[in-house]
């Protein structure tokens, strides 16, 4: 599957927050063998959100995972803008509504919490685009949501990293791993020789072997430094066989220009 | 000014990398009163690269941020992807020949680089968009680029975090300083309430002074858990006073709630 990731949250455009839920996502979504197109970040305004989404849309992934703003106050609008993108509305979903009002009633009579039954700010949050299924969220309050639209499979989970990696794990991969696809990555560190000198004879393993992607990552810069040979594939039957080879010639050269490999 | 960060990797969308240099930009846009919009992750794929800067400069931000695919490696393509988006070509730049040229020489005659001279990989860093002004990098060999199309400042700088930070403090900061605007936050954090139980008294507080951007964040989920009251405000003379009445007033709220502020 293609996927994009849309993060809503102006924690993360101040810089205040590193967003490192779409890492996590990123890191599940590519080990299924599904890939990441983009991963987009906006901030918590209506026009901005719906208008990321409906871009979104036009690219035609398979699947639209977006993060963040599906809390109880005004600033949370993220449903609202997924609404406004669809072209439809939001309306009460009275199976978020009887969760929710589970949750709120246990919470209270636990103690957690001080305010017993439902408000217009808890409601707020059993509001769905229409033709929407809720998600539950085990970790906190506010359900997710999964909507389909033209074909496009779309998730919207909470952004608190606690509550977003379980309904990630309950709900996003069961489908990751039913549509499975392969994603393979083999890489291997040098130093000694700069990216530059090995950069033609990487591009001539790379000509040979075009099923796969192999890039060089310098690292501290390429003065005295690292660099990692890192070689992807998706979807190739053999890609593990390839890589070995790739790798055991970029090793070759390596060491004829006097680097040395870096024992794993 | 309003900006846009355009992050370029296939690492970033595999997981494989954890995202930092856009947060390290945007604490400091932010510093100086500048607005991100949006921050985009593309792959090292020359049409991706092209579309989404289109895209960007369709939108008219004031400023656009270009980070990563630099190198002298085939998967750097991010000048010939802003090159196209540009409708114009890559072509030689004699400055940033020569101090490319100078680098490796340097580093040849120190030892730390085993070849000398220039190469084919080695000049296809000085290939420029036509237009581009390069910029220095003090920690690496592949030059940054400022180019200006319809108004909006271009910057394309190194995805290696330190090169990248060296040259957004030299070249990038001090137009930040020059143009600045003025950012506002503050913040506090209480406990032994939930987020939908405050909401409402968020919302009225927001609503007397609207030039404040008033969230909360829930940590942990909402049950036990802390919440932050965030406020922050771009562009306004008086934000900090503004802020300290609204934060008291939210603070009474707490207390008369049974909340509890957290002590700094």
């Amino acid at each position: 599957m293609i996927v994009e990731l849309l993060v809503i949250g102006n924690e993360i455009l101040i810089g205040k927050t590193q967003d490192t839920n779409s890492n996590y996502m990123a890191k599940r979504i590519t080990k299924y063998g599904h890939k990441i197109r983009r991963i987009i970040a906006v901030g918590d305004e209506l026009e901005e959100i719906s208008n990321a989404l409906r871009e979104i849309i036009d690219r035609k992934p398979d699947m639209i995972i977006i993060c963040g703003g599906l809390g109880p106050t005004f600033d949370d609008m993220t449903l609202q803008g997924v609404a406004q993108a669809l072209n439809t509305e939001l309306e009460l979903n009275q199976h978020a509504y009887d969760s929710i009002k589970r949750r709120y009633e246990a919470a209270f009579k636990q103690g957690i919490l001080k305010l017993d039954g439902m408000t217009k700010e808890r409601e707020k949050m059993a509001y769905l685009p229409k033709g929407s299924t809720p998600l539950p969220n085990q970790r906190g309050t506010a359900p997710g949501v999964k909507i389909i639209e033209n074909e496009v499979l779309i998730f919207c989970l909470p952004g608190v990293p606690m509550e977003m990696k379980s309904m990630f794990k309950i709900m996003v991969l069961p489908i990751l791993k039913e549509k499975r696809g392969k994603f393979m990555e083999k890489s291997f560190i040098f130093t000694g020789i700069g990216e530059s000198h090995i950069a033609p004879y990487v591009t001539e393993v790379e000509e040979k072997y075009p099923e796969l992607w192999i890039k060089t990552h310098p690292r501290l810069g390429e003065y005295g430094a690292e660099i990692e040979v890192s070689i992807t594939a998706f979807n190739v039957e053999n890609a593990e066989e390839l890589a070995d080879i790739a790798i055991e010639e970029i090793k070759k050269v390596v060491i004829s220009l006097k680097g040395k490999i870096k024992a794993n």
